[in-house]
């Protein structure tokens, strides 16, 4: 997705935020809008918004010496998404389809902010998102939801790339991953991460820390962009990204990455902004599962 | 009020909708957040946002070459609010208090966004905002509502300074003008508007237009910044401003402006903004009328 001229305003919000959470001053976080300032005008917006969130987020760093700004967010965060494991299991366990349950906590565990709140209270959240009768997101949220292309990809693909977004989230996505397991054993995945910190998008240590590696391999991507950015991602990871028989793709950032990818992506995520609702062509707060399916290149 | 961190981002907001409406092309629209860019680093952030603002839509008028992009919103506005002046006045005469009823509906007239939708369901805005039993503004709104004092000092003041704020809303102003003016006929009303288009404000020709001037004596602040900038005003509009037995300040920009001022003023206006709301100390979408006493200036 290219960058949009909405997004202007929406990147001196982030930068005030990153700012705030690394502990700048008044005076720093002012710096710091002053300089992306000088940084945005010459930023091509045929460029899609994670390459400048990378600039942003690299800036923060730089300027206020923080190396990992989100280090304690995304270590609570892993915390509380780790204390609820076992009631997020619990939930597919009684489901009665298990392995759309896990979809469904994939995505909402990309809806559920815990990295920034004292407290999870899950039950809660959980129930905002899902309908408390049968268990499932709600109908009128699913804006977009190729789910019978998802499951029909699953079986025919052995080898899966899944792209990570958040801290935290890291444990939704071991749901769904081991249910993916539970289907065929055999089903070789491979989890990428980001490479270096960039906002609360998780590390390979968060993945760890979250018990991915027991299920799937876990790699980096090589990107330290808040999203998949082909052109900054290692041989080693793009060579896996063209090779995949599928790849399933988490979070807003990831989407704005690679929404203009030739491959084909699965991508999951809820619309947090009018510039992603508009291009998806839903509503802020849908849900999405989208497939992007392969682009026909044209010679 | 002093401009806050968080009033950045929204400038570029600001900025980008007011090129979109003065009709500037992609690139147009871009030049602008660039030059703003430019502009926004050496702002002090000690001035009040409404001198910030000025500069955007000075920017804005100068880059897109016109003169007045909001023309043919306030004339709209005008038109909508006109139609509806039977409906407003028969609300008042069918109120239990005609003189709070007015003031609510003061209020109401800055938060319609009238300008710029296409057509005017005054009952539907009107309920959202007045409690469908009583026709009143709902209690739980009224986070700040001093109008006991606003109703002493009405009585007791004979000069009375009324400064505008957004065109259209300048009929409802004038149902409240023509409610103090039958409580006493010899009020000296003064409606003090802007100097130059900026954004969709009240000039001289809205208040003509709309039938202030059978009730009250219209006249320009001198200022044309989205708000009384008193640095920007003339020095006949500060005699009166100072001289003033009582000053009725109408929506967000004149608060921001003149919220620090010394003299004891009454602004009417709902908290549009989380800046706002924080600086006030109510939530966004709660309905003010505040009053600020004069201040004392230490020695």
């Amino acid at each position: 997705m290219r960058t949009y001229l909405d997004c202007i305003p929406c990147f001196f919000k982030q930068a005030l935020e990153a700012a705030r959470i690394a502990g700048a001053s008044k005076l720093g976080q002012k710096r710091i809008l002053d300089e992306l300032a000088k940084v945005f005008p010459k930023f091509p917006l045929a460029s899609s918004p994670p390459e400048m969130g990378k600039t942003i987020y690299d800036l923060v760093k730089r300027m206020t010496k923080k190396s990992d700004p989100y280090a304690e967010l995304k270590a609570k965060s892993n915390r509380l998404a780790l204390n609820i494991y076992d009631k997020l299991k619990n939930k597919v366990d009684n489901s009665r389809s298990r392995l759309l349950m896990a979809v469904e906590l994939a995505i909402a565990g990309n809806i559920i902010d815990y990295g920034v709140k004292n407290s999870l209270n899950v039950d809660m959240e959980l129930s905002k998102i899902l309908d408390e009768e049968n268990r499932s997101i709600k109908k009128e949220s699913k804006a977009i939801f190729d789910y019978k292309s998802f499951k029909d990809a699953l079986n025919k693909s052995n080898m899966i790339l899944y792209l990570a977004d958040n801290a935290g989230e890291t444990v939704f996505d071991r749901i769904l991953i081991e249910e993916i397991k539970r289907i065929d054993e055999n089903k070789n995945i491979i989890y990428a991460v980001k490479e270096k910190p960039v906002i609360n998008d998780a590390l390979i240590k968060d993945a760890l820390i979250c018990g991915i590696s027991n299920m799937a391999k876990v790699i980096s991507s090589g990107s330290d962009a808040p999203g998949t950015v082909l052109s900054l991602c290692s041989k080693s990871f793009l060579d896996l990204y063209n090779k995949a028989d599928m790849v399933i793709s988490k979070g807003q950032g990831n989407f704005e990455a690679l929404s203009g990818s030739r491959r084909a992506v699965f991508f999951l995520f809820m619309a947090k902004c009018p510039v992603i609702a508009k291009d998806v062509g839903c509503e802020i707060g849908d849900i999405i599962l989208s497939y992007y399916p392969e682009k026909i290149i044209e010679k």
